[in-house]
């Protein structure tokens, strides 16, 4: 019996979390189930916690173009169809969330750090969502240089 | 090919942690591998943080005793052998890892719960092993009254 029916990927394209995308992809393979992927792209505004007396227009773009080419090669990749791909704009840990209960996510899976536990990949949002998920969470374990 | 080779579930016997067990069996046996089972007694000054003026020794072997009786019940239901049985004493969070690196475990189970993240199975534990675990770590969802 499968024990998941839909995983969502986290990524945040880190050349790192290769080890993650092929669990990931395993994981789907053996549960034979949906495979999703999210990109989260935090606002320069959020990030840095103050307004920008300068207009972020355009960089904002730049940066949700390039997130949605990453995510469109990644998704070849691993034959994933377009309509399981999220790249969202807001907080990592809130959107992530978010997508998996809209979807009826059963797994979330994300990178975790040997040295910085899960704050490395995901920043400290990962903490949240393993705290807040509403459906098991894979942390795998990444290492430096793999 | 299988994904992990040696997975070590950790439970405190939480009435609740039936999902987390299903889960973990299924895991192992999805990916043919053994599955190891750990429970943790902390020791009554450490879960105080102070030293108790009377002697303990009798409660702690009581501690113990119901600790293996369980721990052999459930080793029993899932036929795994004695040797892949750890009943071990002293800090949860320390005595996890400890077990699963010397016996290179490659993913640790735990219970999450809904309402209070990891905390509420295994203590702010789970947290750390989140956290230090130098392998993957599944956190099952675990739903009240299920």
């Amino acid at each position: 019996m499968p024990l998941y029916s839909h995983i969502l990927l986290a990524t945040d394209f880190n050349s790192e979390t290769e080890t993650v995308i092929q669990r990931a992809k395993a994981m789907a393979s053996s549960n034979q189930c949906t495979l999703s992927l999210i990109h989260v792209i935090e606002p320069i505004s959020i990030a840095y916690g103050g307004e920008f007396p300068i207009d972020l227009g355009d960089l904002h773009k730049e940066l949700e173009k390039q997130g949605r080419e990453r995510l469109s090669e990644l998704a070849g990749k691993l034959a994933i169809p377009e309509a399981n791909c999220y790249l969202e704009i807001g907080l990592t840990e809130k959107e992530i969330l978010r997508i998996a209960k809209d979807n009826s996510v059963d797994l979330i899976v994300v990178g975790s750090h040997s040295k910085h536990g899960l704050s490395l990949l995901l920043g400290s949002t990962a903490n949240a969502i393993l705290h807040h998920a509403e459906c098991d969470v894979l942390a795998v374990r990444v290492r430096k240089g793999k």
